[in-house]
């Protein structure tokens, strides 16, 4: 079902810090930041030859990452990313073998402008998993 | 410097279990166990069409990934791996921009057969980060 990783996302608590290390001291092509006020963050995409990293920083009030960075103030892994071909027959697949999927169940638009969901990182190996749809 | 994305790693209190849940809840490839005492761990890598999962479970007295589970006993996000085509001119690199190597320095053979170092997470975000020569 699982398809291509999508995305790998680090969260950190200084964007211009972190881009600044990608970009300079691992060499990598990094994006211009993005915020993105529905998802409480913005976004700057490492561009691997393979896949991407995303860096992320709080924006706003409320935002989901916050929790994260109180319990890890340097940051760390926060999630990855899969693709799905159909993001509700996954879903759907997923909850009738007891996956948990987070908020009410139903895709929101994410940062690429695609359907995806969050499941419980307690059903993954203790992961937050991101399905997105391909 | 970094190119590919060659796998990440999530560490996991029960491969069996977590074999199943990436085989079977999210339908995804996955090979048979394989046992690396040198590191530790035994591993076993879900093949997703761009990169890899490994799932590593601690082998033996002193796993390198107990702590880790110490920490977050149902497992999580334990590492990135990044491909570099000269490790060694990678970490003269690395260690000029004041970036720290773990261990003595010197390249291990990783689980690919190929030399790997570790980057201290204090230096990347706190994001565990090993490079693999490609």
């Amino acid at each position: 079902m699982i398809g291509r990783l999508n995305h790998v996302a680090i969260a950190v608590p200084d964007l211009e810090a972190a881009t600044a290390t990608y970009r300079d001291t691992l060499g990598a092509k990094v994006s211009p930041p993005q915020e993105e006020p529905d998802h409480g963050v913005t976004v700057v995409f490492i561009e691997l030859p393979n896949t991407k990293i995303e860096l992320l920083e709080p924006l706003g009030e409320n935002s989901p990452i916050q929790a994260f960075l109180d319990r890890s103030p340097s940051g760390g892994i926060h999630h990855v990313c899969y693709e799905v071909d159909d993001i509700i027959s996954a879903r759907d697949r997923l909850k009738e073998q007891g996956a948990r999927v987070l908020g009410n169940g139903e895709p929101k638009v994410g940062a690429h402008g695609k359907p995806v969901l969050f499941l419980h990182p307690k059903d993954f190996n203790g992961t937050l998993v991101e399905l997105e749809q391909a």
